[in-house]
């Protein structure tokens, strides 16, 4: 089957889908988790041969460790199932009603967005996390792993596959596609595809986002900041700040730049210096930072700079209107926390970031959705449209109006024999 | 200037004009208003100069007729902005508010987009409209009309500038572009530009569409479907029908293709034609229509043209599996009404019919924003992501999330020492 044919396959049974209902969804989510069990050493076999010739191959040590996927994995991945079967349905809320006049009620009811197409690297994980979050939310999915990965990713698709078409999901839902040319295929198909969610390195985000017509759920960078403005409590920065870099280096919410008040920072740095070096977090500094603590200088490469590391990058700021400015001009619209004790700087920086989570006093490391409570994490979006920040199953869903009338005409209402009352009714769409 | 510091000076205005507060663009809207009626014979002048060109370029007469600024388009204008300063501010509503752990609190609260850019043909009108939205909702605008309005839209738009600067906006939120050249280099600012709207034909929306990686709000064709179900009251299916179709035809929501089905065609089609008759509507059918009622051949180009003439096409299906089908295969997306009275088959093609509007017992009409009650309109997007159907002013907002804590770290809840709550909270957001 070419690409083509397999997007329209998936087309199709996402109609199917969108009126598929909780109870049997949550029946083949079961279904998965009992066959991933049930056939783990076909999928731990196929990983050993995964990583022996990936070895082989000399890929990354990261990369071979992402591509794991053994007990602890399945484990994981499992319990991800089992909280996704106890979350409600996203499907056939009514999210709004109202009467337009008598006998004639407009219903706006969530309803799935169609085809997903998921494009990861070697994370054989992403695969069942991603697909089990389409199907809780009544979406078909295009899924495209790395090449690395690709006989544990046939197996789990082949688990899924047959666990929900034994349930009595429409086939066609789930496809697993394979080559670099399937992907370039994939991101022309804005015909059969309604949304692309990328999961990988910053650099192969943005080659998904530059290459498509279609929209792009995800992020490249997490240029995170933390402010510590001229009234704050300096041992509560000092706290917030070592979270925010040190909790855990290779995420995308972690900090990367520093942005200090120049009436504080004589107190802060060494503060700050001393926590970090017991970390042995490398600094860079502007020439004002250079003047109070020891570290080397930042070029303005390091404002634009994701480091993912025991590493920080530091500046000195005369106002938080510059700070603000220099997080709207480097940063990439993720996490920033302002650490404060002035409401009326605080408000200013909360408004004027323009990113998708603006935080007070509290660690940058918070923004995720299993923190934030959604229970399941599509991603964390930097998007200005659809969904922002950490996304929870809610970013699959769309709506779709349903008027029910009874005999409803508007040449009634353009001669006027008949007027909208466009009356709010507190109802849930029933038929 | 050229069109990347434009696109930059407006993404800076928008971060200031996002934390701009409902009365003072109110007042700018207002301060619009008198200035429009105040300064009415610059625009009247410079229009007559713009359709005096315009007739000598011998400009099609629909397109002369749209481009036509007078006391009657002045007057709608100004009651469109009127009702605009009636509507509640879509921004820094609290959409979602929970406790994570005591005192640390999480609040998702409503935000201006960014930059909007709007490209629209000949209606010097859509100019105001469309810039007074994104006034009231806090978004930056960019705008390129058509060549054949340029002395009209350059003096709205120095109305509205002058207006909204003299009230206190950030200046460079609006800015006019000229040259076709503008509108590509448009379509490729994706740093700077977060979402376009494109009002104009099919044609022109789709060339938007297929340009750009920017997300565009909006639709391209209007193909909408009436399907008449075996169970249909038949009276009530003519006055439906008739409305769809012959209410107004030059409009997206119109019907374009029939479907009846098979079991109720024979009484039908005779019952309808003599009404279409009447209303000198060209019809053309498929081979067993024409069994029944005399008419031209439909070709399958049919199904697929969106006429918005005193035309329909007309296709006997044998189920309302098949009539889904049609529609999901030849519409748009945009609106399908089904006349029925057997509520599983309404249920089915509710659910089934991938529009952004599903209809039962009325006309195809009813799908606009103003007839929804929303008070204004940004338009009608085919869109599967952020909004669909007839979108008013909340389309042009998205969202962040505020968190507010008192030095929390996300190592405490890694090591256990704290955990999450996760609590609904109902309250709005507030430092």
């Amino acid at each position: 089957m070419d690409i083509k044919e397999v997007a329209y396959l998936a087309k199709k049974a996402s109609i199917k889908l969108a009126a598929t209902g909780t109870e049997l969804k949550n029946k083949a989510l079961m279904e998965i988790a009992r066959l991933l069990e049930l056939r783990k050493e076909e999928i731990f076999k196929a990983n050993r041969e995964d990583l022996k010739r990936s070895e082989e191959e000399n890929l990354a040590a990261p990369l071979i460790k992402r591509l794991k996927f053994d007990e602890n994995k399945l484990s994981e991945v499992i319990s991800g199932i089992n909280s996704l079967i106890n979350l409600p349905d996203p499907v056939g809320k009514t999210l709004a009603s109202t009467e337009l006049d008598e006998g004639l009620e407009l219903y706006k009811v969530s309803c799935p967005i169609g085809v997903i197409g998921v494009i990861f690297e070697s994370r054989p994980d992403a695969l069942v996390q991603i697909s089990t979050l389409c199907l809780k939310s009544g979406n078909s999915v295009l899924l495209k792993g790395g090449k690395e990965a690709i006989n544990t990713n046939r197996i789990l698709t082949d688990i899924i596959k047959t666990a929900t078409e034994n349930t009595g999901i429409p086939s066609g839902w789930i496809q697993l596609l394979e080559t670099r040319d399937d992907v370039n295929e994939m991101l022309k198909m804005d015909e059969y595809i309604d949304l692309i969610i990328p999961r990988g390195s910053n650099e192969f985000v943005r080659y998904i986002m530059e290459n498509s017509n279609i929209a792009v759920l995800g992020h490249a960078d997490g240029i995170c900041h933390c402010y510590v403005d001229s009234g704050a409590d300096l041992n509560m920065a000092v706290k917030i700040v070592v979270d925010s870099k040190t909790q855990y280096v290779a995420v995308c919410n972690a900090t990367e730049t520093l942005l200090v008040h120049k009436d504080v920072a004589k107190e802060f740095l060494p503060m700050l210096k001393e926590e970090m070096d017991k970390k042995n977090v490398e600094i860079v500094g502007c020439e004002r930072t250079r003047e109070i603590i020891e570290v080397t200088p930042a070029s303005e490469e390091d404002w634009k700079t994701e480091y993912l590391d025991y590493k920080l990058s530091i500046k000195i700021v005369d106002s938080v209107e510059e700070a603000i400015d220099h997080i709207n001009t480097y940063g990439s619209g993720h996490t920033d926390s302002i650490i404060s004790n002035n409401k009326e700087n605080v408000e200013l920086f909360m408004n004027l970031v323009d990113s998708g989570n603006v935080f007070w006093n509290c660690s940058t490391r918070f923004s995720d959705g299993f923190r934030y409570g959604f229970g399941a994490e599509v991603g964390i979006s930097t998007n200005k449209i659809h969904a922002r920040g950490p996304v929870g199953l809610d970013g699959l869903v769309i709506y779709k109006y349903k008027l029910v009338g009874n005999g409803h005409i508007v040449a009634d209402y353009a001669n006027k024999t008949r007027s909208f009352t466009h009356k709010k009714i507190n109802k849930d769409f029933k038929l």
